[in-house]
């Protein structure tokens, strides 16, 4: 029930494309997390996911097309939809993601970047 | 899949203390909401709840406390919590809200400003 400020939390880490965790709502999770360059082609079969761009320009790239989500803008991703998160310019880009405790990183999909633990912060 | 930009959605509304759906995470939802004034003291019993200031400053208050909650920043009220929000100085607070589809605006508490239904907007 303490107050979280966004950009404090995301001053306490720099590796990239390493979600971090700041709150629980329910069986849902906040994380914070910065990116840059291309991700990994994945779904998440069971679960939906939120984007909200705290800093930056997000490139979410579909099979069929690119959306593009500025600071101050989210975006969902449906369950079972294939995406694939990307920068541009070198730019790190600050994001906050809401997603299921259960959501795996890369959902299917095993990468160097994938990720199997959020550190709490 | 589209994106969803915050300011242009809460543009579209000037109702106070009145929820707008704007996006759907699994069986959760986000609103944003225009905050003025004081609200009414209530819990929800099986729900937490997400606050995220996008405009202004909030106070969270709490029955032992108040938390101030400023642009950029987040609070989790927990289930079965008391709390009240209410801003100061006749400011118009812009918050965005995530918590169940099943949240109860007031919870248990029914109050004129209790609504029962959010637009989807």
């Amino acid at each position: 029930m303490k107050t979280i400020n966004l950009q404090e939390k995301q001053s306490k880490f720099n590796k990239q494309w390493h979600p971090h965790q700041i709150a629980v709502v329910d069986n849902m999770q906040v994380l914070l997390a910065k990116l840059k360059g291309d991700f990994v082609w994945h779904a998440h079969e069971n679960e939906d996911e939120l984007f909200q761009v705290l800093k930056g320009t997000l490139y979410m790239q579909f099979r069929d097309r690119t959306e593009i989500v500025k600071e101050g803008e989210i975006i969902v991703v449906p369950k079972g939809v294939e995406h694939c998160p990307r920068t541009e310019n070198d730019e790190v880009v600050e994001v906050l993601l809401f997603e299921k405790l259960s959501t795996s990183h890369t959902g299917n999909v095993i990468d160097k970047k994938t990720q199997t633990e959020y550190p709490k912060i």
